[in-house]
C-alpha cells in the first residue's frame, strides 16, 4: 500500500509579511525508512515565530530555510515503522520533521514522550517554548522575590510560561498583549498581576500604572515600540533577556529604539539568547515544566488549525498576533 | 589675608547643547576649614562627559547638579591647611572639589597621590577614565586573544586606554574617532591596529574593512549612529560594555537604534555600567594603570584649557569632540 505524503515547501522568500504564495503544497510518496531509521506519522505540527527569520536569506544564527524543501518545524507523531533499536512501532515521539504528514528520521534529536499527557503540550508549555521561558527568565532574568517582571506577547506560548514562573518565584508578573480578550485571559486565566494592551490608545499610561515600582526584568519577545515603552521604566540593574523581535520579523524598515540610553543610565544587563544553545539547562527546565503541567499548575491555551493545508494561513495569522496561545496544526 | 575664591556654578539647565550662559562665574571668600577638614588649592580640574547628564533635571543614576551650586568635578590640588589627621599641609590630593580654585573637604573620597608623576594623569589614564576603561573592557568586555575590540571616542581619555589594554591582552584594537588627525594619532601614537573616521563619507565601508573578522567586543562611548554601524558587524556572543552615549547627551530628539535585532541574532551581552559602582575592582585597575604610566607603556594625550574661566568653553567643546585626549583645566 503506497501511502501518499502531503508536504509544504518554501516556494519563495517573503518581502515583509509572508503570504500564502510563499508556500507550495506538494504530494509525494511516503518515504521508506532505511537501516537505522524510523518512519513517523506526524500528529501535531508546531508553528513558531522563529520560522519567519529562517525564511529570509540572510546571516543569522541558523542557516536559512532552503527553497523548495519542506518547511522546518517541530512535530509530535507516532512511529509507524522502526529500523532503529531505540524506537518501536507505536512510540509517540517529539521530532523536527517539518510541515508534512509523514517523515523519516535517523533518530537524532528524536525523543519519546509520555503519551498520557495531551501530546500538543510537548510543543508548548512542556516543550521548546516552555524551556525558552524557563531558561530566559531564570538564567538571564534572574528574578528575585518582589521584583517586577514584564513580558511581552504575554498570552503566547513563551510569555504565558514566563509570567507564571515569575509568580512562582515571588515576583510581580505584568504581561503585555494585544487586545482586551488576551489581556483578560492573561490576568484571569494565567493569574498575572496585571496585563496591558499595547494596541490601546492609552498604552503608555496604562503601562506606567501597571509598574508603579518600575521594571526589574523585561522578557522581550517583540522589540519595537513596546520595548521602547518598557525601557522608560527600567530600574537600576534591570535584566533584559532578549528572546524575540517578532514586531520586526516582517518589517521592511526596522524600528529605531529611542530609549536606548536607559540601558546605560540604569546599568541594565541585556542578553540575547537562543534556547537551543543551552542544552545543559534543558533537563531541569523540562522536568519542572512537565511536572507543573501534570499537576495542573501551569496554565496554557492553544490555537489549533485543522489540517496541514491550513498551516500557511495559521502561520501568517500568528505573526500578526491572531493566535491565542500556542499555535498548532492538528495533522491527524 | 583673606584669599579670594573663584567658582563656577550652574546658572540654568541647558536644552540641547550647553552654552556659556548656563554657567556663572562667582567670587567668594575662601572657606575656612573646620575641625577634621582640609583646605585645598585646586591645581587641575577634570572635565568629563558625564557632567552633561548631571546638568539635566531628570532621573538618572546620580542626583542632578543643583542650580546655583559649584559644578561638580574631580580635582587635583595641594593641601593648604589640614585639621585632618590623615593629611598634612603640602600633600597633593585627588578630590572632587568641583569647578573652583579652593575647596574644603572632610577627607571623604580624598586620596593622596604620588607627586612624582605628572599630576594631571590622576584625572586621566591613572584616574577615573583609565579605571573606566579597565573595568569596562576586562570585566564586561572580556576580550580574548585574537578578538576584535572596537572602541568609539578612541582618542579620548577612556577610549585611548581601552584600545591599549585590549592590545596588551592580545586582541586587535580598532578605534572610531572624529577626523583624520585623531585617527592618525590613534593608529600611530596609541598603536591601535586601525582607526575609522566616523565623520568621513565612507565611514560604513571603512568600518567594514577595519573589522574583517567581525566585532567581538564593542566598548561604546557614544551610542547613536556609530553604535548602529557597529551592530551591523557584531559576531555571535559579542560583548558590549555600554559606557557612554555622548552623541545623545545634548540631543533634543533621541536617535533610534535600528540594528537592535542584531543583539538577539548574535546573542550579544550588553551591559551598562558606572565605574563608581565597582569599588572592589579599582585597586587592581589603578595599580596596573599607574604602573604602565610610570613605565611609559600607556600613551595618552591631553587638551589643557588655561584658567578656571575657560572651563565652560572647554566643556562645550569637549562635548562636540573638539578636545584631543583628556580634557583638563589648569587652574594654577
Amino acid at each position: 500500500m503506497a501511502l501518499l505524503n502531503t508536504r509544504i515547501v518554501l516556494a519563495s522568500r517573503p518581502h515583509g509579511e509572508p503570504t500564502e504564495a510563499n508556500f507550495r503544497v506538494e504530494e509525494a510518496e511516503v518515504p521508506t525508512p532505511g537501516p537505522g531509521e524510523i518512519l513517523v506519522r506526524n500528529l501535531w505540527l508546531s508553528l513558531d515565530p522563529y520560522m519567519r527569520g529562517r525564511m529570509n536569506d540572510r546571516k543569522s544564527y541558523a542557516a536559512p530555510q532552503p527553497l523548495d524543501e519542506v518547511m522546518i518545524g517541530a512535530t509530535v507523531g507516532e512511529v509507524l515503522t522502526s529500523n532503529h533499536p531505540k524506537f518501536t512501532k507505536g512510540d509517540v515521539v517529539l521530532a523536527g520533521l517539518g510541515w508534512q504528514l509523514f517523515g523519516v528520521s535517523d533518530g537524532k534529536g528524536v525523543r519519546k514522550v509520555d503519551p498520557s499527557l495531551p501530546l500538543s503540550v510537548y510543543l508548548g508549555a512542556a516543550g521548546m517554548p516552555g524551556v525558552t521561558a524557563h531558561i530566559g527568565l531564570l538564567e538571564f532574568g534572574k528574578p528575585k522575590a518582589g521584583d517586577t517582571v514584564v513580558v511581552s506577547a504575554a498570552s503566547g506560548a513563551v510569555g504565558s510560561v514566563v509570567g507564571q514562573l515569575a509568580r512562582r518565584r515571588g515576583a510581580r508578573a505584568v504581561g503585555i498583549a494585544g487586545g482586551p480578550a488576551k489581556c483578560r485571559y492573561v490576568e484571569q486565566e494565567l493569574g498575572f498581576d496585571a496585563c496591558v494592551d499595547y494596541k490601546a490608545a492609552d498604552f503608555t499610561a496604562a503601562l506606567a500604572r501597571a509598574v508603579p515600582n518600575g521594571v526589574d526584568v523585561y522578557f522581550d519577545n517583540v522589540g519595537g515600540p513596546v520595548l521602547d515603552a518598557v525601557l522608560g521604566h527600567v530600574n537600576a540593574f534591570a535584566r533584559i533577556p532578549l528572546c524575540g523581535v517578532v514586531s520586526q520579523y516582517s518589517a521592511t524598515e526596522p524600528y529605531g529604539v529611542k530609549n536606548y540610553a536607559a540601558l546605560l543610565t540604569n546599568r541594565v544587563a541585556l542578553q540575547g539568547f537562543i534556547v537551543s544553545e543551552h542544552p545543559a539547562l534543558w533537563p531541569a527546565a523540562l522536568a519542572e515544566l512537565t511536572d507543573l503541567v501534570k499537576r495542573g499548575e501551569l496554565r496554557y491555551s492553544e490555537s489549533i488549525a485543522e489540517g496541514l493545508a491550513s498551516a500557511p494561513r495559521a502561520f501568517i495569522g500568528m505573526l500578526r498576533g491572531e493566535n491565542f496561545g500556542k499555535q498548532l496544526v492538528k495533522l491527524a
